[in-house]
């Protein structure tokens, strides 16, 4: 808690904004400083990285798609190719979403548990919910690092403080803990893993859920995380809650159909999607307000952020 | 980030709890701890600290009520005051949800902000936000904090590390930031709040809302907070999402009627509820399996976790 620190690298930031008539500070918005972000800070995502899940139509007829991002590799890669084979062997069309659990997750998969898998899918040991830390540390993330975050000390950079990891830190877009030993995703709203029985199982990535509540933060190295939804939650998180056990629900009738799951460059009609570069000076400055509201409605800037209270912005890219 | 403190301080609890028969350290999942709990580490919740909101039935014309716990004195006690009033004068009766903005708050109150505010209520001011920290530390706490957690120093209880303020930690069912000259609650899941306008304006009471995504902790001493729902929240975070700005519903008959809001002593066929005492020997066990699971699914527990990971178990009292 090394609150001074903050203080002093805010000071350093603003400098930087430009200044009101009155010659008095400006201080934007989260949202204003990602909406002023330069197009070169918009990195933008390969449609084969997107995987597209369309529901049922709602009860007014209106189509609920929803867009998925897939992990990096070297993250979870084992799980992220069993999910290329699934949607390539169109093994999700006619399943369901079969539990939404209130404050936790919703979940899609076979409900019947009795569909075949399609053959070569990988067996994914749990060693892979983590990465070796010398794999992650690259020049490249040191430089970004050391740019936006220098901390005094090498457990503490003076914005996020962490429970859940001796370090949490945002890195090609994408959140991460770790333990300097080793490196692994966050479980923040809106990402998505996969589901599994009894540990050492660790599922093939044909279960698959999403977070709809607070970040449960204590399935990170236990459960395999392999991407987030960037588009169309709300048609996930706004579903009936089931009233089973876990959330499942107890009536076929209650199950909401998956008509399709494709891989984005298959898909049709989708639109180009990007994400603010985690290594650029705007998401530094947006993760500094996040941590640090001074936009007009706040009154007291609360000197730090978990690392889920500053998601990664995505968007449609703009149409010129 | 004293690990190791965690661990020693895990070893002590874990002695205590029974052995199997293979004289096997037994690790419980937190719900189990919950539901082993003694009948008096439970806190009866007295109706008249309830407020219950019946909306209209859902499409398929099930009720649904939504029961608040207003949070005790002295915190907020201005706003509960007003809340207090404006139940009385059945002011919310015919008002209206406005507001589901997906991953944050759902909102309620007056959609047309044109109706009359009951006679008497308190203008409180910023001040209200947080308590002087000697009216909050008083001996009970104390003993329950040494007992449950004596950490390294003050900054640092060894359970939870805190982003945002000096100190996070639950007291008499509740959870509390600090920076040990003033203490204020903490914007969990299901944590109800006092909307506003720009500051100083600090609100009525008449403008509600109810965090639905990842505790949005930076709202701390920025708004008051003036209860938890402690069920029935499935009917607010599975409503459809706003498609205005900031989530509010653009036509009027998106909005979701508010029939009645009563206190809970004058509402009809009202459950008992209960609350596990934060200062219980159960809690505290939960408390530490919830930072370090060791139950059967899991391989790595976290040594950590954020306050709001930690929800205080709240139920209906078990029948005899």
């Amino acid at each position: 808690m090394k609150r001074y620190l903050i203080l002093a690298a805010s000071a350093a930031i603003f400098a930087a904004l430009p200044l009101s008539a009155q010659e008095k500070p400006v201080f934007p918005a989260p949202g204003e400083i990602v909406a002023a972000a330069k197009a070169e800070e918009w990195v933008a995502i390969v449609p084969s990285d997107l995987l597209v899940m369309e529901l049922a139509p709602d009860a007014k007829g209106n189509p609920r798609r929803v867009v998925i991002q897939l992990m990096p590799a070297p993250f979870s890669e084992g799980w992220v190719g069993n999910i290329r084979k699934l949607a390539a062997a169109k093994w999700w069309d006619g399943t369901s979403i079969n539990r939404v659990q209130d404050n936790y997750v919703v979940q899609w998969g076979d409900a019947t548990e009795k569909k075949a898998l399609p053959e070569g899918l990988a067996v994914v040991p749990e060693s892979g919910y983590t990465i070796a830390a010398e794999k992650w540390d690259n020049p490249g993330f040191q430089g970004a690092r050391a740019a936006s975050r220098s901390g005094p000390d090498e457990f503490d950079d003076g914005l996020i403080d962490e429970p859940y990891a001796k370090k949490a830190e945002h890195w090609e877009g994408w959140s991460f803990g770790s333990d300097f030993k080793n490196v692994w995703p966050t479980h923040c709203y809106g990402m998505v893993g996969v589901g599994r029985n009894l540990s050492p199982d660790t599922g093939t990535g044909a279960e698959l859920y999403t977070v709809i509540g607070h970040a449960p933060r204590h399935l990170d190295r236990n459960i395999a995380l392999v991407g987030r939804v960037i588009e169309g939650i709300e048609h996930l998180s706004s579903l009936p809650r089931g009233s089973g056990a876990l959330g499942f629900y107890e009536k076929e009738e209650e199950r909401v159909p998956i008509l399709s799951v494709r891989l984005g460059n298959e898909a049709k009609e989708l639109p180009a999607f990007e994400y603010l570069s985690t290594e650029s000076a705007s998401f530094a400055a947006y993760a500094e307000a996040r941590a640090n509201r001074r936009d007009p409605f706040f009154n007291v800037p609360a000197g730090g952020a978990d690392i889920c209270n500053i998601p990664v912005p995505v968007r449609r890219k703009p149409v010129k």
